[in-house]
């Protein structure tokens, strides 16, 4: 109900906040809508009214170009007409089944996914979103070996759920330790702030390996379930890994028996300029986790993708894991249709002309000509920003983790891009430019160009 | 791929299972689809071609009258016109926004939500189930607190992921173990087979009460964060509390400063002819889990209804929990038009109804005339049929948690009624019956004569 409490525990701040003037939608956000990561108080939310291919809009039509993707997710850009009308007509034949009856929509998405997996993995267990993807990854796992360990790369993101949160290798799981058991972080690779002192990306791909292998030995090998990486890392930090570090973490796992788990729920479907970021070079895993660009999030769907050895280890014992909207009916039509839009609309060649033709090239004029910008790396549609006080020490815009006064000169560069209808993604001393995978070449260029602008903030606070 | 691996792991299970003669969707479902909670080379699942009302349907046209709800959660039924065409309208205007943005939609769900959600519960953290609607309860309770422990019943069910496995009270957890830490079991109250030894329900709540309150003390009060419970215990047995107890529960939360989470996933919106099963008894708890019935799962939503003094403990300081489809418009979409149809056709008054004047009625004379029925409880459309081998032991007919052989009467009588074109929802030793909210009385008395028939296998089973 909506009455005032008898008795707030924080008389401070009002249970009904003051959205005089505002609209009924605004208005209800505020009284009753309860946001994730952030301070409730102080949310003054853009009320969406509409969007279409990579521009959205508010109640009053300011239009915003969408470099964000919503959150990394609408890969196949807003209200695609073919994924909105597989929605709308697999609604009008039937929503949903218990995930135990077979339906002939969800065995289709499930034939799609498992054909455009890397190697052998052809079964499919669909979930709701990533977290639950990586939860059932690690359930998987340590079942099919009988072991319990799971080693996860610090400065990572995989969910926010008990497990997936444990995983998570960066600020976000504070709050929520301790977690589950048995998780162990390690260094990933970070060229441009290398944990192991590399000179070179080979170098950094060797040393990394090599901090990894230790890791494992001192661990006790036969303890490790699985070893699970974003194979490019997405929201803390758009890492593209050093060429054969994901050949030497596959390597890794073979000779130990460990299960390698591939989290590709923001660097899959395209956002890399293939269906799955491993397939750029080549590496295939154990199990692959998916979600947003599966479907664009236009329903909630994702899933882990097995390989057979996997699959048959709950051939004759049950698999102790479920969710009641598993293999969601609208979930699986809009994957069938987003999957077929790709490839007759040739998406994944555009990205890979984005990101060398386009956006590769636009952020790396940027960088020449803006001393905040450290390093520009990324592929496809799936690129960072790493912005610096000074070029030479690398010394990060913001410190990491920055909240409050410490954060605004990024918060004044985000400013900067929306106030001119750009709506960027940023974290920490990053800016990610992360639009759709079908971003004209026009709107790109705009893109850019709006963020030429915005960096010659960030410039101010460069002391070099 | 579709590829055969070149060493499968387990030469016994074929990687492509035979699937000779059968239509492509159970072919594409056997090779592709990874079910939960089974051993997948035993499947043989139902492929569901349609739905509507009560009833589904298969490829060939068998019709089956659903006295399961799917999992318990299509509570307005099958394919509810005002639903479908709320769905297909908001895909065709808007899918999905971020979290951090508002839209009318979800504003429009979460006060409709508020304004039904018992005492001063007004502020709602959407997600897509029920499992991340009882990790995200636990996070808040646990930082708006300042302290640790959770307490969750036994023969409970909160979910399949990290920290909501770990609350499940039931045989479903243990493959996860060890889960989260800080998490205690208690037993709640079932007079059919107290585990106080109490002679009837009034005693039950007494004693159920003391325990709680004993556990409490030996546990420390002010190290216990929340208590979790199931207002009515769902799966594991619909365990309709005796007069009292919740009421005890919520003076025991108040004298300690603990947060009451009512997991109300399955019992909530209508399954018990109230919009919270809480609502029967008139108590407010502090946090509410809600999934399912808020939209019948048309579309994965799930979220946590939040008291005043809990929200507020996240407006200054930032909430560390989320996920990308915090609120989704298509999810709330669903939700608004079901909450709108309920209230237009007066189904909650349908649900007292039946559960008043014709499913406990029914389930009573199924009771009197066969020797297997040891217990008929519930309420509305939430009832259970306990069965039994001798009605003065109460010897359960299958033992706890069986499987395989020991299983087979239950799986006899399940059989029966599927053979009947009835789809029951059994667990352990018990015939849930949990049609959706919408049921026909003519439907629900024909479902009734299926099992008054079915229930001849089980009372073969008896020993009396």
């Amino acid at each position: 109900m909506t009455t005032t409490p008898a008795t707030p525990a924080t008389p401070a701040t009002p249970a009904s906040p003051d959205v005089a003037g505002r609209s009924e939608a605004y208005a209800d956000d505020r009284r009753h809508v309860f946001h994730s990561w952030s301070a409730q108080a102080s949310l003054d939310p853009v009320v969406v009214a509409g969007a279409e291919g990579s521009w959205f809009w508010d109640e009053s039509g300011r239009r915003y170009l969408d470099f964000s993707s919503q959150l990394v997710n609408a890969n196949i850009g807003h209200q695609h007409p073919a994924v909105v009308e597989a929605i709308a007509a697999q609604a009008r034949s039937l929503t949903t089944v218990a995930p135990f009856h077979a339906h002939e929509v969800r065995s289709r998405a499930a034939r799609l996914i498992a054909e455009r997996a890397p190697g052998d993995l052809d079964r499919v267990f669909f979930t709701n979103g990533g977290a639950e993807a990586t939860e059932n990854a690690v359930r998987i796992a340590r079942l099919a070996t009988g072991r319990h360990k799971i080693l996860a790369a610090y400065r990572s993101y995989h969910g926010a759920t008990g497990g997936s949160i444990t995983l998570t290798g960066e600020p976000r799981r504070w709050p929520s330790e301790p977690g589950i058991p048995g998780v162990v972080h390690f260094f990933g690779p970070y060229p441009y702030r290398s944990p192991f002192h590399a000179v070179d990306a080979a170098e950094e791909s060797d040393r990394a390996l090599a901090h990894l292998a230790e890791v494992i030995a001192l661990e006790g090998p036969a303890t490790i379930a699985a070893i699970i990486v974003e194979p490019v890392v997405g929201t803390n930090g758009i890492l593209v890994p050093p060429p054969g570090y994901l050949a030497g973490v596959r390597e890794l796992c073979d000779t130990h028996g460990i299960v390698f788990i591939a989290d590709e729920v923001m660097s899959g479907f395209g956002r890399c300029g293939e269906w799955f970021a491993v397939d750029h070079w080549g590496v295939v895993p154990d199990l692959i986790c998916f979600a947003k660009g599966v479907n664009s999030g236009y329903v909630p769907l994702g899933g882990v993708i097995l390989a057979p050895h996997l699959a048959d280890a709950f051939a004759e014992r049950p698999y102790p894991g479920g969710l009641t909207y598993s293999g969601h009916l609208l979930g699986c039509a809009a994957a069938v249709a987003s999957i077929e839009a790709f490839e007759a609309e040739g998406i994944l060649d555009h990205v890979r002309m984005l990101g060398t033709e386009v956006i590769g090239p636009g952020l790396a004029k940027l960088a020449a000509n803006h001393p905040s910008v450290g390093e520009v790396r990324g592929l496809g549609v799936f690129w960072a920003l790493e912005l610096v006080r000074d070029g030479a020490t690398r010394e990060p815009l913001v410190p990491f983790n920055a909240a409050g006064p410490a954060a605004a000169p990024m918060g004044a560069v985000a400013a900067a891009c929306r106030e001119r209808g750009l709506w960027p993604f940023t974290h920490f001393n990053r800016v990610h430019v992360v639009p759709p995978c079908t971003i004209s070449v026009a709107d790109a260029r705009t893109g850019l160009a709006i963020l030429d602008e915005a960096l010659t903030i960030a410039d101010g606070f460069t002391t070099a």
